[in-house]
C-alpha cells in the first residue's frame, strides 16, 4: 500500500496524559486512536496486526479441534442470574435496563456457552466440545491505564470446552496450554505459565501467561531454574527463597497477562442444568474449562517489548507489513521504485510504500523507525539499480539486487 | 471437517414462535441459535458463511482503495450530543449510566469516525479518506422478528468517505454503488437500486439495495423496464402507472433491505467541526458518504431466496462447505471413504464428511439437504471406485471418477 494514501500518518507527539510507551508509541505511530477512557479504535495499522495476531490464535486452536462461531455481546439478565453473577461480578459488568427488560454487556460467556450446549440435545459421542470466538468484551475497570493494555473495551478469544469427565477436561487443558505456549512463541513472546486464583470465574486455581514487563499490573514470583511461578495473590515464597519444587531460587518481576486458562469444573453446569445422560440413564453435570487470551491486548505486550528510542520494532509474524519501501527522491528515480514496489507486490509481499513527495529522507527514515516494520529497502540515486536493506533492529546497511531481496524474503 | 464432530447437529423441529423460513432453516440446520428476542450466535457453519460474506465484501471495497479498521461499540454520550442525535435517535438507541457516565452502544459510527477524522491533522493530499470496518450495531427495534434479518444486535459493513468537494463525494458514492452491485451479485443475489429518505442519517435521498422477496418488511415500487425503483416511503408512483422515466410499467414488491448508501453532505462535519484548510487558508467542513452492509441480514436474506422444502440451497461462493460428502456406511467401503477425503482436503477442497457411524443413508441425505451445500459426494458399496455426484439444486446423479470430481470442482 502506498503510505501517501494511509490514513493516519504519524504524529510527533503522543497524547496528552499518556504514560505507558505503548500508548504512546502505538498513537504516534498511528495503530491506535482514543475514543474515551480504555477505548480504542484499532486504526488501518493496528487492525492489520491485530488481525495477524488472531490468525496465529485461531491456527493453533484449530489444530486442537476447536471451532470458531460468535456469540453475542448483550446479555440477558436472566442468565447471569442462574449463576449469580449478575450479582457477584456486578462492579466489573455495565448493566442496563431498556423498557424494563434488564441486559449485561459481555464481559465474558461462559453462562451464554452453557446455555447454548444446554439447548442442544448433546449426545455422548459429540463430546468433548470445544467453541471459540473473537469478541468485544466490556469491563468496567476502575484504572483504564497503560494505554491498550487495560482497555474497559477489548478484543477478547475466549474458547470453552465441555467434556464428560475430570480426566478428559483435564487432557484437554493441558493441550491448550501447550498450544497457547506455541501462540505467543510465535509472536516472539516469552511467557511465563503462573498459577493464579480463579477471580471470579471459579474457586479452583487457575494458570496465566504473563509477559515479563515492568509496565505490567501483575507481580509474579518465580524460580530461574524450573517452571515454578506464581501470582502473588496466591504466591506462598518470595523473592530469594529457595524455590520449594527445585534447588533454584526465587525471583519475582512485575508482568502483563496475556492470557489465562481455568479449568471451571462442573460448577456452571449443575447451576445452569447443562447435563448429559451417561450409559445408565444417569444425569450428570458437564465438565467445563475456558480460555482466554487478548489480541488487543497483545497489541499493546509487543510493543512495550518491542521498541526502542526511535518507535516500534515488530517481530516479523505480526508486522503490519513485511516492508516498509522507502523512495528518496532523486530524480530520474520513479521508475525504478515503481518497479520494485510493482515487482513486490507481484510475488506476494505486503508493502507500505513511502511514496509521498517533498517529504525528506531523513524524515521518511524516521518514519519507518516510528512504524517498525521489520525490513526497510530504500531506492534512491545512490543505491542505482540496486536496493538498500537495512533490518529495523539492526545497524547494518546494505546494497541488494533485486533477486537477492526476494530471497532473503522469502 | 467431520460431521461427527460438528457442533451442533442437525434438529428436526423448528425453534417455537419462529415464523420466518430463514429463521426456522437457520436454526434446523445448525447455523445460528437465539439467545433472546433478535439476538443469535452464529454457530460455526453460520459464522464459515458470514465469513465468506465479509470477504467478498472486503474484496470489493479494497479494490475502490477503502481501509479496514475497527472503531469501538461503547461510545460516550457527548459525541451524539454534538449532532443532537443523542435525542433525535433515543428510541433505536441502547443508552445508559454507568457511575453518572452515560453511554450508547453503536447503532451506527458516523459521529465517531467524524471525531476520528477532525483529531488528525488531515492534509488536502489525504483526502478522499475512505474508511470501514466490520463491526456489532445495536437497534432496539420493537419487532424483533423474521429471524436475522431484523435482530437488535448484528453485524454490518460500515464505510465512511471523507471528502474536499460534492463532486468527489458523488464520484465515490456512485463507484461504491457500482462495487456494492458486484458484491451481491457474487452472492447470486439479484438487487434493485432504490431511491429511499435518509431516516435518522440525513434529510437528503438515500439509495438502497433490494432484494425482491415476499417477507421483506419494505415495499417498493419499480419498473419493468428501466432501472427506476423507489421506497413507498418516498414513491410518487403506484403498481400499474407509467414509469416516469420510461415508457415501462410500474410494478410492486416486499423486498428486504440487504445495504443502503448515504450522501450525507457537510451536516456532520459542520456541526461536529470536522474542517480542512483550503489553499486559500479558509476552513471548511468535509462532504461526507456512509454506505452499509449487514452481513448476518444477508446470511436470512440468502436462505429466504435460496430454499426448498429439504432444506437451504446456498450459493456457491458463500457455502460453508464447497462439498458434503456422504459415507453410506456398506462394510469395506471404509478406506474408500477416507481416501477420498484425505485426497480432497490435500487439493484444498472444503468439505463435510458425514462420517457419522449407525445412521442411514437416507437420515445422512437429508442432513445434506437441509444444510445446502451445493455440491453431495456419496461413497457406498454401489458406488465401487466412483464417488456419486448431485447438485443440491438439481436431481440429475452421475458416477464420477476421482479425477472427474476434481476437475469439476476446479
Amino acid at each position: 500500500m502506498k503510505y501517501s494514501l494511509l490514513f493516519p500518518k504519524t504524529q510527533k507527539d503522543a497524547p496528552r496524559g499518556a504514560e505507558a510507551e505503548n500508548h504512546k508509541l502505538l498513537v504516534r505511530a498511528g495503530f491506535i486512536d482514543q475514543l474515551m477512557a480504555g477505548s480504542f479504535t484499532l486504526l488501518p495499522l493496528g487492525f492489520r496486526v491485530v488481525e495477524k495476531i488472531k490468525n496465529i490464535i485461531r491456527e493453533e486452536l484449530n489444530e486442537t479441534g476447536a471451532q470458531e462461531m460468535l456469540m453475542p455481546l448483550m446479555h440477558p439478565k436472566e442468565v447471569w442470574n442462574e449463576t449469580g453473577r449478575w450479582e457477584s461480578a456486578k462492579e466489573v459488568m455495565y448493566q442496563f435496563k431498556k423498557d424494563d427488560k434488564e441486559f449485561a454487556l459481555s464481559f465474558t460467556h461462559e453462562e451464554i456457552v452453557v446455555d447454548l450446549i444446554r439447548k442442544h440435545n448433546i449426545k455422548l459421542s459429540d463430546f468433548p466440545l470445544k467453541l471459540y470466538h473473537f469478541s468485544t468484551k466490556f469491563r468496567h475497570e476502575l484504572r483504564a491505564k497503560s494505554g491498550i493494555l487495560r482497555a474497559r473495551e477489548f478484543l477478547m478469544k475466549d474458547l470453552y470446552s465441555a467434556h464428560l469427565t475430570q480426566v478428559d477436561m483435564q487432557k484437554y487443558y493441558e493441550e491448550v496450554k501447550r498450544a497457547y505456549i506455541k501462540i505467543f512463541k510465535r509472536m516472539e513472546l516469552s511467557v511465563k505459565v503462573v498459577e493464579a486464583s480463579g477471580g471470579v470465574f471459579t474457586d479452583k486455581n487457575s494458570h496465566e501467561f504473563q509477559v515479563l514487563a515492568s509496565v505490567g499490573e501483575d507481580t509474579i514470583f518465580y524460580c530461574d531454574k524450573c517452571d515454578f511461578a506464581q501470582n502473588d495473590e496466591i504466591a506462598k515464597v518470595k523473592a530469594g527463597d529457595k524455590c520449594p519444587t527445585c534447588d533454584g531460587k526465587i525471583l519475582t518481576s512485575k508482568a502483563i497477562e496475556v492470557g489465562n486458562i481455568f479449568p471451571l469444573g462442573t460448577m456452571y453446569a449443575e447451576k445452569m442444568g447443562a447435563l448429559y445422560t451417561d450409559e445408565k440413564g444417569a444425569q450428570k453435570p458437564v465438565w467445563l474449562a475456558s480460555y482466554g487470551i487478548g489480541p488487543t491486548r497483545l497489541l499493546g505486550t509487543l510493543v512495550e517489548i518491542y521498541h526502542d528510542d526511535k518507535g516500534i520494532m515488530w517481530p516479523k509474524s505480526i508486522s503490519p507489513f513485511e516492508v516498509h519501501l522507502v523512495h528518496v527522491e532523486d530524480p530520474g528515480t520513479e521508475p525504478t521504485v515503481q518497479k520494485v514496489y510493482d515487482a513486490l507486490i507481484e510475488k506476494g509481499i505486503e508493502v507500505l510504500w513511502d511514496d509521498r513527495t517533498n517529504v525528506s529522507a531523513g524524515e521518511k527514515f524516521a518514519t519507518a523507525d516510528l512504524i517498525g516494520i521489520p525490513i526497510r529497502l530504500v531506492v534512491s540515486k545512490k543505491t542505482g539499480d540496486k536496493i538498500e536493506w537495512k533490518e529495523r533492529s539492526g545497524e547494518k546497511v546494505e546494497l541488494l539486487s533485486f533477486e537477492e531481496v526476494i530471497k532473503r524474503l522469502e
